[in-house]
């Protein structure tokens, strides 16, 4: 602060510096606080979160995501990014925020900060815990757009991977205690003791007092956002995905460079938001407003009197210099057609392309959605302005139906995305043509690339697993995929110390085959049969030599004895690692009896399946571990051909052992 | 005609009866031909449709569902019984009426209309027609209701079993096309050329133009009506049940007395219209309405003058001497908090409880929504006159959210009702409570009995395989479930034609297991395996036996035989019976080679997975048969322990086997 009164006073009385200087200096600290919270304290809280969230529900488990420090970091970091006045928003974030809420309810409290509550035990499965995260993330966007109902769909449509009828309605009614505790909260504040809050009512941009008059020539326009938002929405990904990769390189070298990329960036945005504005012309201010409406001073409002005269505005600032909410909701602003010139909403939109593009990747909790809707609902009023004389669809509408059509057009979703902007905006009658923009926009931009939460998804190594098989995975089976494999590696039913202690240590697997040879089924004359008893985890392996639950001899343990030593808290526990279990020369040589401890029903396929079938298996039942079983049935068989993984089933990893199969199949195909 | 004018004469200047002579005998004649058009050509067409749309799309088909004759009764039945005046909507026939026409599109045609086109051919298959019918679906609700995100919700929430991400902006697309086309229409028929079509506009039941204000008390009545609405309406569903056992006895009697149900319902709902409103009392009209609005004689309107002198108006009359739609539209009407007495409402709720009751099981098409609608509005209604003093919501708004309670009361959705009140009354600042409101109603609902759809499944006798296995199912194995049934019948590679034959003459089952003895796998010393080749089934075999595709000894096809013999199209086709083929004496000792026939990568558990593993396995993936396979591995084990199919994972018909197991779960768990 002493610093920039010190550059103040140099420049004597130059007050636009000194201006420059408070407005760059708040920017530039609050950027410092989100960035250095962000690096120095948790890395994973930098970025939306949302495609480590949707790799989550789709089984791959992103470390330190859902913690408590993570949790705190986002939402100080996030306020502060957002102050700063970056372009990002506060959507992506504030999913992250309810879903780390959630998780951590979920496990009765945090790990680390020796806050547990017992009873929330209840709740500290794979499965709820998946089901909170989902309704955490509902409500986040309904929090983030006031919009209940668009919240649950976005979980489904772009959050979950797996969808139960009973998750629906408990998203919903996440999202209904959301709006219903937002509603109060509203109502406590109409005095106006809260500051802001709550100021725009339960609709974030609303235009729904403007009369949706159009025709069938309106299809044309209408159609042309769709195809331009596709055609710009997909440039977009693709754009980004390019800096990103610039932006990972950078960030690799270390927490400084990480710390000045952000801090550049917030200085670049103060200077073009600050700057900018000046290359506007001052306009006079439309006679038949009310006085008050134009020209504005304060911090909301169109019509920003700027550096005008009286009766004058400057139509870019009005743009710049408010938050990206009201940013929004000016560009939305309907009735007002002849508000902004087409060269200020160019400049506009030219600057929010370059922030957008440059914002994303440095180390501050970001939305994508809020840049995204800048950018759009800038494009939109341009096309508006330029249709003008031609459409009865107001210009504020055109904005909308941009902002929506770039939405598709980078992230691809439909029926949330119309719910989200049926919410946002409350005007039903637009409905169907936002439906058609959606649909012509998420067409156009699906034949160019994937959607901006793939590509990321792609960029952070996340092992996603996709909804569909891909065509040429019904060219090879499973047992062909196994035959490539190093051979699965099984234990006995009772099994000897020492090995158990070898293979932990040796391998990498998370989940072992057990199989009984020479046992006696309990029918006919099977003699000398080899049984497949199931699969045994990792983790439970290494908590049975941590408990040092040994056996002398070779023997099979009574129920009696099983119910004794192991509670289902017990099996629950994670993270114990097999360095840590000390093992000594005797215990090497007893026995351990894995019977107890075994899986008995894992899901199994046939060798002779079809990788394409055994996806659709895995992916939909969810599984970890899938068992192939022989086809051929005879003695000397062994009852497991193999054990295939999630890495197992991923696209990439069989085309680098089968690379004829992707010319077989003509190249990757999109869907 | 004749009749009715003899009756009117007979009764000289009695112009009432002349009236209701008139009244009836048109209701009268109405429902006759939707009856009769019902029990002569297509049985399939009574009812909503929905529960057997939800069945199939379970992998459940029901003969003649989606036929050209079902649509053509269901449209013109539809259009008879809701002229009739009887208490039904049009909701689930239109529902129906799409998914026939999708269906009926997927196949290229209609079967015996000699109508095909081959180029829809594309779509033949069992996949890409449930996606149709899925559409076909979300797009009559969308045309029934102009909720074209309403319309997408409820085939994702009500109807469909599976979904895909790529079907949900499919049933979009569906549902953007069918509002596009009516918004269309509406423009074209904007001056008044089309009768009635798009009066009331995009937006049925417009309560916008009301400001919705509630506070923290409000939550009180909110809460009870969604109480109320809960216990409601799973008292509807009960009762339904009743009254639908016994029509099923009526109905079993023949023809005859499905059309003397249906004549008699359509003569006790016109007495009813017609009586009732002498009960109700002239009402003065309110002085500081305008003159054109009260009273009305025309059709729509509220304040219908019926009998009464000038400036008077009948309550009574408002709400039942015009259509259904009109009667919702005037009980919703808001700012008219004293337009209806409290005694006209119970009067008018009591008998539409009646007739909803009576009207929904006889034999013409009807939907289920309208008449709940009119009954929840009603009780909604009541309870907002009852509360006028101490609440600030409008009395309209009080009925909207009575009937969305009762909805979810007795149908038990939540998000695609609140979607679809969304889209029908235009009024986003209602969300939240209607949120509240269908959540209480839906969680008490589901305290008493299951929803209104499963009652009307379980009815029908459809094997629909619910998304959750009983808890008592983790209980027992697949292998048990396997020893109780008939050995499975299981044939080898190269078979008799006469072992086929008698196979598939003394068996009713669809898919048979194919193995291979004794042979020599590709690697190592596995002499003398045996093979489980896959599952063939019984509409190939029988194909192969009507194409006389016999060996004369017992060798392999070669692949070129194979090409030469089918196509994909023969094997597409269905319905040929074992009964219509003819075997010579001489070609029952040839040979069939089934390994070209066979699919060789079915899906498969082994017998010691649990029933519920299993069920998820063959809900999640959609299968008809599943193999089961032995946990150990021998000489002379045999490769397939059994196949289990839909029928075999039914709760009921594992009960049946194993009595002991209801029992040990403590009866049933509702979910």
């Amino acid at each position: 602060m002493v610093i920039l009164k010190w550059i103040g006073n140099y420049f004597g009385g130059c007050r636009y510096l000194m201006g420059f200087a408070y407005f760059a200096g708040a920017n530039f600290l609050l950027t410092l606080v989100a960035a250095i919270l962000c690096v120095c304290f948790a890395p994973t809280a930098a970025g939306p979160g949302i495609p480590e969230i949707k790799a989550y529900l789709n089984g791959v488990d992103t470390p330190n995501m859902f913690g408590a420090t993570t949790l705190i970091v986002k939402i100080i970091g996030s306020v502060g990014a957002v102050s700063a006045g970056l372009d990002l928003g506060k959507e992506g974030p504030l999913v992250h925020i309810g879903s780390c809420i959630a998780s951590l309810l979920g496990q009765g409290g945090p790990d680390n900060y020796r806050l547990k509550w017992r009873w929330l035990r209840y709740f500290n499965n794979d499965r709820d815990r998946r089901d909170l995260i989902t309704c955490g993330a509902s409500s986040g966007v309904c929090a983030a757009f006031r919009a209940p109902v668009g919240g649950v769909l976005f979980a489904l449509e772009e959050v979950a991977t797996w969808w139960r009828s009973a998750l629906l309605w408990r998203t919903f009614f996440g999202t209904a205690v959301v709006v219903v505790v937002l509603r109060a909260f509203m109502e406590i504040c109409k005095s106006g003791n809260c500051g802001l809050f709550g100021k725009g009512g339960l609709i974030m941009f609303d235009v729904s007092n403007v009369s949706v008059r159009y025709h069938a020539v309106d299809i044309i326009p209408v159609a042309l956002i769709g195809v331009l938002g596709g055609v710009l929405g997909s440039l977009y990904n693709h754009l980004l995905h390019k800096i990103l990769r610039v932006y990972n390189l950078i960030n690799e070298k270390g927490k400084f460079h990480k710390l000045l990329l952000a801090l550049s960036v917030s200085i670049f945005t103060s200077v073009c938001l600050y700057g900018l504005p000046f290359l506007a012309r001052c306009r006079p201010c439309d006679p038949s407003l009310p006085d008050s409406s134009c020209p504005t001073t304060g911090r909301a409002g169109n019509f920003k009197q700027f550096n005008c005269p009286k009766d004058y505005y400057n139509d870019l600032a009005t743009l710049l210099l408010t938050t990206n909410d009201d940013a929004v909701r000016n560009i939305f602003s309907i009735s007002t057609p002849r508000e902004y010139e087409i060269l200020s909403l160019i400049i506009f939109f030219a600057l929010y392309c370059i922030l957008g593009l440059v914002t994303f990747g440095i180390a501050v909790p970001s939305g994508l959605f809020l840049p995204i809707i800048l950018m759009g609902s800038a494009y939109g009023r341009m096309l508006g302005t330029a249709m003008g004389p031609y459409t009865k669809i107001d210009q504020g509408l055109y904005a909308v139906l941009g902002a929506a059509s770039l939405m598709a057009g980078s992230m691809r979703m439909t029926v949330s995305l119309c719910v989200i902007f049926l919410e946002l905006t409350n005007n039903l009658l637009l409905l169907p043509i936002t439906m058609l923009v959606l649909l012509i926009a998420k067409t156009v931009g699906d034949c160019f690339n994937p959607s901006i939460y793939e590509i990321i998804l792609e960029l952070k190594g996340l092992p996603f697993l996709d909804a569909h098989p891909e065509p040429w995975m019904r060219n090879i089976t499973v047992g062909e995929l196994a035959d490539v494999k190093p051979a699965v590696v099984t234990l006995s039913g009772i099994e000897k110390v020492g090995r158990i202690v070898e293979i932990l240590k040796n391998t990498t697997h998370n989940g072992f085959p057990v199989v009984d040879e020479g046992v006696v089924p309990p029918m006919g004359s099977r003699i000398g049969a080899t049984e497949l008893h199931g699969l045994v985890l990792r983790a439970h392996l290494v908590l049975v030599l941590k408990k040092k639950w040994f056996l002398q001899e070779r023997r099979r343990t009574e129920e009696w004895e099983v119910r004794e030593k192991f509670t289902s808290i017990d099996l629950a526990e994670r993270g114990v690692k097999i360095e840590e279990v000390m093992v000594t020369e005797d215990e090497m040589e007893m026995y351990v009896d894995l019977h107890p401890l075994t899986n008995t029903t894992p899901y199994t396929v046939v060798e002779s399946i079809s990788v394409a079938k055994a996806m659709v298996l895995f992916r939909q039942v969810g599984l970890r571990h899938m068992l192939i079983l022989p086809k051929y049935q005879a003695a000397g068989v062994f009852p497991v051909v193999g054990i295939l993984t999630r890495q197992d089933l991923r696209a990439h990893n069989i085309l680098s052992a089968f690379p004829h199969l992707e010319k077989s199949s003509g190249g990757k195909k999109g869907h």
